[in-house]
């Protein structure tokens, strides 16, 4: 849980911008979204855990890791990030008792919560099974089923893991989307199909409705005139309407709608998520592949913007031109590319060369968008801000 | 296969060298041996793809993978292993089909093969399954079966995978080890179980035996002799005997045992594996635990060299002192400490605190033994040498 009193802090780490391969430069996906001190992570390919090392994202204060695919890209750091965080490495020698064999599952103990597509609840209960791993705390695995997976079931024989909670939910589409999987007073999480080679989902985070700007100059000459307490102010500020002495009403400022940030695994076609995702603060959109003829030595010379199109889709993947497409529709106020090829370094912050590609990259998303346009790179952070 | 010509090159990389959790110094454990230009790897903890793209050792060429246990920080890293050396990423969109759904069971697709304890299958299996990974070359998973574990069958209720060669063997033990598991004309590989909190084994690689050491001047004079041809030369290197035009016989000098190599995995007891590992000219053992009262900060006040042998112990683990002492008993020629707690970091090429410890360490190990110690540290590579 977030906290009742609001978010300051909405602020996106890329710890892993790579499709596919890792390079020297790029890790696999994953993603931290810090809310406050909390940490929510959204995919979790290898080696996740080394990159939070080296960034600035707090592993322990991990309380929500979303998936939005199975592919191993975006999942094989997940068994290893968990052993790391809730103490689920080694044994004991025979004759020795582990203290992790009976886990307690009691209110106290809330467990890490793991949201992704049927699958992700099997891939951890094996993985955990057949690397004997105990953890010291528990976690839930809730599943996104499709219209076409089992709506009930865990997808695997295996009975439920020592450390895992049995309150796992399977749940069902509404109207093709998965609204408010999770949500508290000042933030929700929805889900929505996108289309790729496996089943994969987008995620959208919106923040509650925040107080609206209020000028004070508005409401102070009245408070003092009737001698009202300005202890009302904070009232007023929540967008509450005020009733003084002499019966006259204030009406706070109305309440604007909060931040909100679209997260999508990898697409060829995001269309079924366009209107949970319609006006998002920032987008992060994956870009696998471009067609560079004049800066990628690898282009083929009967390349075109076509063909790299159509190859790129016919893999389940989208270009920069696809992904500012997409932005432009839904009126996303930034977009940021993401899943690059290991074509493609990550050094642009350093490498003059590289910077270049990234540019141009930028640019053919630009040539159907036009608000802000960032390419990311590992351990890039920003803020999620109302532009 | 190694190949006729007889072994130049054993040298080992070691490719990580941390006991469960990775630091920014170790990385999870893996052991790449190349063997002329062939690799096998020995353990694949998390990230260790991205070790072997900073290292010296080629993806390409790994021909066989040994895993001692199947704990997560000794198998994390095998299933983006696989997926990175056979092109098993990503997939199709739908109606474009993918060519690696219907694999090539032929000679010419030797499969890469995978050795370990029963779980070892049924973990790739289930875990490529729930990524949805088709690999673009196969694989086969040959289990080391403990009396205690069931003789047949895949320890899982999935069916074979579409990149699982049906070859797999499960290997019964013989007199308590797994002799000869692989073997060609130049080098055999052996197993036996060593004590640890779950089922897990050390391997051991013997060369066979070596031509002896020619002096020509005990030969020529006699060739010269009876005019024989020169060209007999090469056939006493072998070994062999030869008859000269008189009568003559000459004897090539006798073949000498190959060298040997013994990769122990967790232990808090390995003396299962004693009388095979006898004689090893080199031997990796673990020391995950020392007691370094002036050295190390964290040691308790009332630790002391016995309490911390036994709490080691009790968690399947080894200090330097039990390696040195099982060094010793097989009279091995070389020792290097391996899978070492994240306390110690593996920087002491440039630390001198650092390099402090691990000497530490190191003397700990020789007060049971008098031959060469070394305290691996990630990226070190040795030649395995006859002593």
């Amino acid at each position: 849980m977030v906290g009742r009193r609001g978010l300051s802090a909405l602020n996106l780490t890329f710890l892993g911008t790579a499709s596919a391969q890792p390079s020297l430069t790029r890790n696999h996906s994953a993603l931290a979204l810090r809310l406050n001190s909390d940490v929510w992570l959204f995919d979790c390919g290898e080696a996740t855990q080394h990159q939070i090392q080296k960034s600035k994202v707090k592993m322990g204060k991990i309380e929500k890791i979303f998936i939005t695919h199975t592919h191993g890209d975006h999942i094989f750091g997940l068994l290893p990030l968990l052993a790391s965080m809730l103490n689920g490495a080694g044994g004991t020698a025979d004759g020795v008792e582990d203290p992790r064999t009976h886990m307690v599952q009691d209110s106290d103990n809330r467990p890490i919560e793991i949201y992704g597509p049927l699958g992700t609840r099997a891939y951890i209960r094996n993985g955990l099974k057949y690397t004997h791993t105990l953890l010291g705390a528990p976690y839930v695995v809730h599943e996104l089923r499709f219209p076409s997976d089992p709506p009930d079931g865990d997808y695997t024989s295996l009975t439920l893991h020592a450390s895992e909670s049995p309150n796992g939910r399977n749940i069902p589409q509404t109207n093709g989307v998965w609204p408010d999987i999770y949500h508290d007073t000042i933030i929700s999480v929805s889900a929505a199909p996108i289309l790729h080679s496996v089943p994969c989902v987008g995620y959208v985070v919106s923040e509650a409705p925040v107080p609206g700007k209020m000028d004070p100059a508005k409401y102070i000459p009245e408070l003092k005139r009737t001698k009202t307490s300005m202890s009302v102010m904070s009232r007023l500020q929540q967008g509450e309407s005020v009733e003084l002495a002499d019966g006259t009403v204030l009406h706070g400022p109305p309440r604007r709608p909060g931040r909100k940030l679209v997260i999508l695994g990898d697409t060829y076609d995001p269309s079924p998520i366009a209107e949970l995702a319609s006006s998002a603060d920032l987008l992060v959109h994956e870009a696998t592949n471009a067609h560079l003829p004049a800066l990628d030595p690898n282009t083929k010379s009967e390349d075109t913007f076509e063909s790299v199109e159509a190859r790129t889709k016919s893999r389940g993947h989208s270009t920069p031109q696809m992904a500012g497409a997409f932005a432009a529709w839904i009126g996303a106020r930034h977009l940021v590319l993401n899943h690059f090829s290991a074509r493609y370094p990550g050094n642009d912050d350093v490498n003059p060369m590289t910077k270049t590609i990234m540019e141009a990259i930028a640019r053919l998303a630009g040539e159907h968008y036009s608000g802000k346009i960032t390419c990311a790179r590992d351990f890039m952070s920003c803020d999620v801000e109302h532009v």
